[in-house]
């Protein structure tokens, strides 16, 4: 950690300083310049961060140099993570994974179909959700258990994993008897109290980004889980909020290889979100794969006209058995497969 | 609502939608343009919200005309909200609230020092986290009931009100057995399971805007918590996430007149987190009563180098009674009172 | 274009409002809603754009139909431009062009060292600066006409078409005599008077989208060109301005599909630009041509030590002919060639 | 500066960097921590900014600890800039400064009718946009020299002090014939030889910030000007570009109190284009007031309904004297006048 300070600190105000630092345990290391003095402090750095340094009379601006994130960095372990499913599937290795299927899980019958064109499709994991986070009171808030029973109908029948979305510290339990993996919305990527209990549920998780959030922020969100012990993390970029209206979101694709070098969890992308129009998801899916993305989660549905939720974005069962066909020459152009 | 149609659309794609609004029980209206068919839909927009039009074959775009908001809009009540605390203080009315308090509660002593020195200030609430939202699961998570205790014997000795952030659904109950408001934080405005319970408990709120959401987004919010009979809920601009790094966040004045013009909600300004900076707090706390606020919020310490958090953007006791100072003849100016 | 009216809208108001329309050769519709009436108008919009019709007395909002720009629209030109340079290299074909070269012109030898070996790596175009767009007065501002000098010199040794920003509608004609492409740069994407300058000049021009420019922005920027009878226009997407801080921009990856169906217009991506390290570039290359980029914008220098400006987010020439190594099987998996 | 190197940087590197830190006359000042190793540079921090130090092999990232612009700073500049123009009114001291007028000028005789409203109401300064910078080809693009005639004329018979824009280097001459203060507008912030024309120019100048520049680059902007030994510039927030789309742009009230404490130089606001609407004007006038800005600048026009641009932003002329007077009294409140 490097402390700036002020161009007229007095020589009182860096010792004050500097046996701040010592207290902690931690080595001052003081740097007359030109204009001003900066004072280095060698050791720890969570130790100090934990202490209000800007506020320490003649203090300008203190810099951190480490990440304030630990579990989640490349640096803590250098291998990238792969996890191994319940049915044997494997997130983050070579193998791509495609997560599809409708954004809610509107009744039993619709389900099923759905499920069985994302299998032949060549999806690995059947998306839908049974608790649905909306924006406005009046709209559809999901089916709740009931829907999470006709997830796992439908994920046994096809042998597909089941991802579905929980909100609430209270339904972590009920959801995680019926998913094989527990998706964080972008809207609870900072409810800690989630956090927390999907942690130490070990189940595995799909963390997906804020819609403000900086990489930063999702990999310290990463951490609440794996300082619970849960290393079963695979991060979701889904767009960012931007001042462009032309998408719903701004998918940022530099995140793919600035997590990949920052992180050994695994990325999955999410077009569908992440442009909100079933017209631009296969181009940004396909750009996804090749930035090195380790997945792709799209919204399927077989009639978008009677989908309770995101519509628009939802592609038509022969467009998600496309995706799959133009993924699969773009993943062996990387080698990799799918 | 307007649907606009693409420029080859068919009749028949015409005649499909036009059936469908029939179908709701609203009025389709077609007319045919030049380059395009636009068709107005007559009648309650919120029954066609839950129907995705964006996906019928020859739609291009949907606009909506009427607000997806209506308890807490000021068409459905056209006279400002003023609701009264167990204590008599008013907040929307015509006398400007200050709540000000430490960012988290670290200990009795400490804080009861603070909740003298803001009540001698002029402050009406004493604010305080015993629960804190924190980036990192490192960072000091607050001291859950036992702060609580002490924020209540604290308002009780100064006669302050008590305002709290409440982040987990399952502690709604005793954060209410401790707080005259229940505070939603800015991470949890899109936490609607704990909108939903927090609406139920019929307790004075103050709902924070999100870093990223839109003025729209969070009157949604509030309508979460006005359509389960909670209308006592007074909103709170503290600065939006931008492009800009000089300060923590932006200020967003302009949702102030905003505001005030498309609800009836008391509406709160903090500068403290908007600003992120001691230096800054007090000049756009001006800002915000010259704006129309009916209130402000700020963080106070009397040792920001101990404060567990937020300890740069804290103000000093004395600086808290500068504001308050300040902020009079800045109200007496706009024909109000403080 | 659909006219909104505010609840309490009177008759004599729309009526107002609809003689207006028709003084303006076009025709109102109106239409009477539950809670609003609206009137639709029928008719080229361009012409009541100019009329100001959101201050109309009882008007609440003026929402367009029609897109503001013409001559860049696909609707305008259904088939994609594809334009061919001096030396028959065509751009908007199925070939993805590469551009490389510096940031900056430096000197004669190091352009000359590095248009060698971006045309060994397979670059169509070489690109440097000879005028600089500095943030701060004193950072190298550009080596002028002695910079244009050495790149056509350089262009014409190795067969590579030049591409160079101009800053200044005084030195349109003076670039033109050198360069093959006229480059508008991000920060003069609405210098208006720049853009009619370089739209009569004819020449080929590569535009830029600004830091925080939306995608129709850009497109009416495009839109002065074309009117001018400049019709040899590539777009740029090269990284906008969020508040995500780990890289220098972020490089909407969404534009290149919305582009695509949007205008005719060839799209190029500039990865350097729009991450600002160089670790990153060439996972966001192979992202745009996946995506459907018509070509690719490197930053390439042999000594980044010693690069007058953008060095951290420049390639060594062995990472450049790296990048289009990895391009090709991409450019293959989506039927195109490099 | 400091220069924070990679955890396994070698003692080679440091050494080669540490050799590059003193060829340039400055102070290498190594310090070795647990997990890094960090170089401060002591010295003029100016001479290694021209240094792209990122690049050097064992870099990991480079911080700056001075400032990157001087003249432009309070350090450089303790007192506040008060200049005085040629009529005797003072920009930047006690008295604040109203400027007032229509978006553009579009005739003579509205703009007399204008200038005498304004003039009444208690502007000090006329403003109008003889040359107008449009999104779209298809916009009026203002009078040009017609209008800078009937400018300068209301001027002279309102005895109001002129201030317009200039867009384009080849009229910097002509508009300073007829102006009192030249305007850079939003979109050329960073057209630096516009900025380069300027500065020498002499003329006072209204530097407005670009709708996405950080203060930082605005403050670089400015330094242009400075540099070119043109101290009379006033700097002007007019809003910036976020997510939020209720208002055209969102006034950073915060770049009031920060600008204020960074440079000497003095702020105006822009409530009009700050919002976009003029129901929001006042209370963000008054906002901007209260902040400590030294002065307003508001589009008026006398009827809005034949305005050719920025109509629904534009104030009635009774609107704009009732602004100055609630001004008066929030100016009172913090100890200033107008």
């Amino acid at each position: 950690m490097i402390i700036v300070l002020k161009t007229g600190a007095t020589p009182e105000q860096i010792n004050h300083i500097c046996e701040k630092v010592k207290e902690l345990g931690l080595t001052p290391q003081v740097s007359r310049g030109v204009e001003r003095t900066i004072i280095g402090v060698i050791g720890e750095e969570a130790k100090i961060r934990v202490q209000p340094l800007e506020v320490y009379p003649g203090v300008e601006r203190v810099m951190p140099i480490q990440k304030p994130y630990k579990l989640a960095s490349r640096e803590f372990r250098p291998e990238s993570t792969v996890f191994t499913m319940a049915n044997g599937v494997k997130v983050g290795g070579d193998q791509i994974v495609v997560m599809a299927g409708p954004c809610a899980v509107e009744g039993a019958d619709v389900l099923m179909r759905i499920a069985g064109e994302v299998k032949k499709a060549g999806a690995a994991f059947l998306r839908g959700g049974a608790f649905k986070p909306r924006t406005s009171p009046y709209s559809f808030q999901g089916l709740g258990e009931e829907g999470l029973k006709y997830l796992r109908e439908a994920g046994d029948r096809f042998g597909l994993l089941v991802v579905t979305e929980v909100m609430d510290t209270r339904t972590v339990e009920l959801v995680s008897k019926y998913a094989d993996m527990l998706q964080i919305g972008a809207r609870n990527m900072q409810n800690f109290d989630l956090l927390k209990e999907v942690g130490v549920s070990k189940k595995p998780v799909l963390l997906k980004r804020g819609l403000s959030s900086t990489i930063q922020e999702l990999l310290l969100s990463a951490e609440y889980l794996l300082s619970k012990g849960n290393f079963k993390v695979m991060l979701c970029e889904r767009g960012i909020r931007t001042f462009e209206t032309a998408t719903r979101n701004t998918v940022d694709i530099n995140a793919v290889p600035v997590l990949k070098e920052q992180t050994h969890l695994p990325v999955l992308v999410d077009p569908s979100h992440g442009t909100g129009k079933r017209e631009y998801v296969i181009a940004v899916a396909r750009a996804a794969v090749a930035a090195g993305a380790d997945g792709i989660m799209v919204e399927v549905h077989d009639n978008p006209e009677e989908a309770k939720s995101d519509g628009p974005q939802s592609l038509y069962p022969e467009q998600c058995a496309d995706l799959v066909r133009q993924l699969r020459p773009i993943a062996t152009a990387i080698g990799r497969s799918l």
